[in-house]
């Protein structure tokens, strides 16, 4: 078993992505491969409590610090 | 699907980029690579509230956050 | 004998993971690899006195500072 | 086509260069390579205002954000 | 004589280990590879003057800065 | 012709370099690699308005922003 | 030549080392590799004015910025 696998479950499913650059982004996960590289639709992003949503979004692996499905404080 | 193929749709179109320095650039995306390097046409970067526009760019990809097709906010 | 070594008697039980954002999360140790990608389950983010909790967690290898089987302290 | 074929173009013309540290560099584009390591002539800094003339000079790639031919502001 | 080879002689005996996050770690030295990928038993970590104790650590590699045999001011 | 060529031309001649911490560093050119990675001798480095000197000095190529022939203003 | 060779002339001498951190170590140079990988004898660390010193100690090659046979000011 590969730590990437728990993705496997969320295919279509609304993960939540933390960036190293501090922003936080929610959506609807389409794609991924190992480096973390992935996109989103119906993506919201929030960083600095402002709030920007994009209807898909790709975002660079090397970004990445986690990727939880669901949305967080379960 | 890989999660690059986001972009296969947003070829001469407009997307938006986020930077690792903060900046944000729109533009006609003419091609793209799968390490993220990005040629725009018709651009402009905007940092710190200042705007600045480039008839065509080269991107370096490990300075990209992430890429949105559209400008962002739909 | 390799450094990873050190985390196979911890598969399935609870890790403390610190993250080079200052992060601290701990939880149980589902899957790891050489890179030191991890899945836990059933965890909790530490930043800056603020918890969050995570049904499960992918963590990209390159943010890891150090894995320490058990929860601190010892 | 490739992001780096919009160079093609810009052989022995001018280009303005945005480095990671805050730097911009204008000069003529003589040599460049697929990392963008970059080869100017005539070439001057621009850094917190005050400027820097070189006859060449030879940036590493790695410290490139972003290649526009001609000089900014089109 | 490859550089690594200073630890062979720590094996099973106490290392300090400074990190890039200005982190000291000390501890026995169990088991390290070629990227300085580490596991220590018996360890403490110092930073800002607190102190925090694990059963045993894997710390990455990346992040280290120097390991010197002993605990340091010889 | 590629980008490192330019420094072909300045081989046993002094040339200033620019490192990422915000050194520069002026010397004779006696080698260099693809990396970057530069022997100068009699080298001066200059930080902070306090200024350094070696007989010889070997800089790590991941350090390196720009290396121009000559010691700049032209 | 390679840059590397200068190294070659200081075996079993002293070499200052300045690293990313803002750290200056001498020492005697006992082994290096190519990716700076060095291990001193001897060494005395020097960082915010503090001293410290080891009977050995290993750096990791990606943190070096500069080697200098000798210990500066020449």
């Amino acid at each position: 078993m590969r730590p990437v696998d728990v993705l496997d479950k969320a295919k279509e499913k609304r993960v939540l992505i933390k960036l190293k650059n501090g922003s936080e982004i929610t959506g609807k996960l389409r794609a991924f491969d190992l480096h973390l590289n992935i996109w989103l639709d119906d993506a919201e992003e929030t960083r600095d409590e402002k709030k920007i949503r994009y209807g898909s979004v790709l975002i660079r692996g090397d970004t990445v610090v986690l990727v939880s499905p669901g949305e967080g404080d379960v």
